[in-house]
């Protein structure tokens, strides 16, 4: 099969909101007149982003969930994406498993593929998503002191799995299968993201680890931070396990340094609460207050007296050596 | 360096055109209103479309060079892209080369970097072009029986650079560096598209081998075509070399078969033949006539007689054999 099979068979259906998709030089797109386009890519690799036998349905999934939660993060409806696939082989079996995780998740979503470029080469996969934003959308740069500190849904519960998968701790099957649902099939927060527009005062995925991805929304606004423990350990999923106190695992250092969880950190002000309980309430996503900002710069973590936690978190890099 | 040091650095300048550039999770356009937007994607991965020891300078220009490509043969003009980049290390030689090379054409087409992604892997350089249309753009499928073929500049050349960079014909070392310019520097011929809107009635850029794209047009208009061998000889740049007969190289199997050549194949009606004449004169742009659009389907070559002439020329397919 060659490249324009391929891409007929696997990634060509009829446009439905583009005025056209894939198949021409350039896809084309109409926005409505009064709205900003939001665009955000990521590109996951074999062996950094996802093991090599990973599920392909899963991976298709994943690909496309990774770049719906930066659109969630800015508030934005999700319109179109565009595929680069760089693959070692033409295998049908993992191009149709691929496929249809990733139409499922585009199709929930009414995100529809326009166009893209298909190579033989290591396994990479990079989207390009584009949504729109009508008013003011969700920035990094709107926190003010005073503002309360949100997160969707469990942190760090991706994390420990990978930390499973890798062999580094021994986890129990049924709560290794629970928070592997967590790392292979994360639920970009798309709903949420739209709700808080006119609530949220700064806003961002949490992907690379909730202190990494706090302190990028703390620096683009220009403010510090403290965050409660108390608030923060039960975000973990699977700290609800029966096995969890015999693991011995810290449950902070998870929700902490975690990665890969896509959900939304933000901050409003104390008086959206009543507005952000009822947001909860439509969009079935846990909303928890973990922090507040503050004038003095840095990050800072506090017990339920008030008095400091040490804590070593570190945010993912990409340059690092492979977790 | 880490990942945000290297965007930093190398990836991040004050937005111009966009509401919010790189550093939030998504970036910001706001169209003019009755405009749509022309999208397209291309990824490089070496050892498939460069070789390892690539000037990073000329990289840096032909990974956003061919994606410019596909906005011109649309007809639309850059407004932005975004840049996901797979490097096995971060090596500061390479990547201020390969910045410098990427700017300084986006800066000649007004084209701005607004985010994108980096991370640890085999290199692989993936852009997604965003481009704006007024009225109607130039699609592959608006050729009409009796519109005549052109194309833009010259090509083959870069397919002649590349058979002697892999060793398979030994070229003069003039003709070599020459040929080459082509084949790692391509001119996209954006202003050329634009000049185009309303004259041609089919465009497609001739990136895989003028025998393929030609096809994809033909394909998408639903009608055939005539080639003139004659036409088509002279537009190998290499064919003027005072070697070139002594190689005893058939001109036209390149200029058939090519590749890499980023010129523009388009479609016109006999009655634009003299302002397509004024648009070559104030673009700069050499266009060739080399053909017609004739209701039969498929695509014949003929001599100065009208003789059949054989041809084995084929398109390149990504998941052919390396060439």
């Amino acid at each position: 099969m060659g490249e324009f099979d391929l891409i007929a068979r696997y990634f060509t259906r009829r446009p439905q909101r583009a005025l056209l998709g894939v198949g021409d030089d350039c896809a084309l797109l109409q926005p409505r007149p009064g709205t900003q386009l939001a665009i955000s890519c990521d590109m996951l690799v074999e062996g950094r982003h996802f093991f090599a036998n990973v599920d392909p349905e899963s991976l298709g999934h994943k690909a496309l969930a990774v770049n719906l939660s930066d659109l969630a993060a800015c508030g934005a409806r999700p319109l179109a994406f565009t595929l680069a696939l760089a693959l070692p082989e033409v295998d049908e079996a993992w191009l149709s498993a691929f496929s249809r995780g990733l139409f499922a998740l585009a199709d929930a979503h009414s995100c529809e593929l326009i166009g893209g470029d298909t190579t033989q080469g290591p396994l990479n996969i990079c989207i390009t998503v584009i949504g729109e934003t009508e008013g003011q959308p969700l920035l990094r740069s709107g926190a003010q002191v005073g503002d309360e500190i949100y997160v969707s849904g469990q942190l760090g519960d991706a994390h420990l799995a990978l930390q499973g998968l890798l062999g580094r701790i021994t986890l129990p099957a049924d709560l290794l299968d629970q928070t592997r649902q967590r790392l292979e099939r994360p639920d970009p927060r798309v709903a949420l993201g739209l709700a808080l527009r006119g609530l949220a005062s700064a806003a961002i995925d949490v992907s690379d680890g909730l202190v990494g991805d706090i302190g990028h929304l703390l620096k683009a606004s220009g403010v510090g931070a403290t965050l409660e423990a108390a608030a923060l350990s039960p975000l973990l999923g699977a700290g609800a396990h029966p096995a969890w106190p015999a693991l011995a695992q810290s449950a902070i250092d998870h929700v902490l340094a975690g990665g890969d969880d896509y959900e939304l950190a933000f901050t409003a002000p104390v008086s959206a609460r009543d507005a952000l309980t009822r947001v909860s309430g439509h969009t079935g996503v846990r909303l928890s207050r973990v922090g507040r900002i503050e004038a003095e710069p840095g990050l800072r973590l506090v017990d339920a007296q008030g008095q400091a936690v040490d804590h070593s978190a570190r945010s993912f890099d990409h340059f690092a050596p492979a977790p």
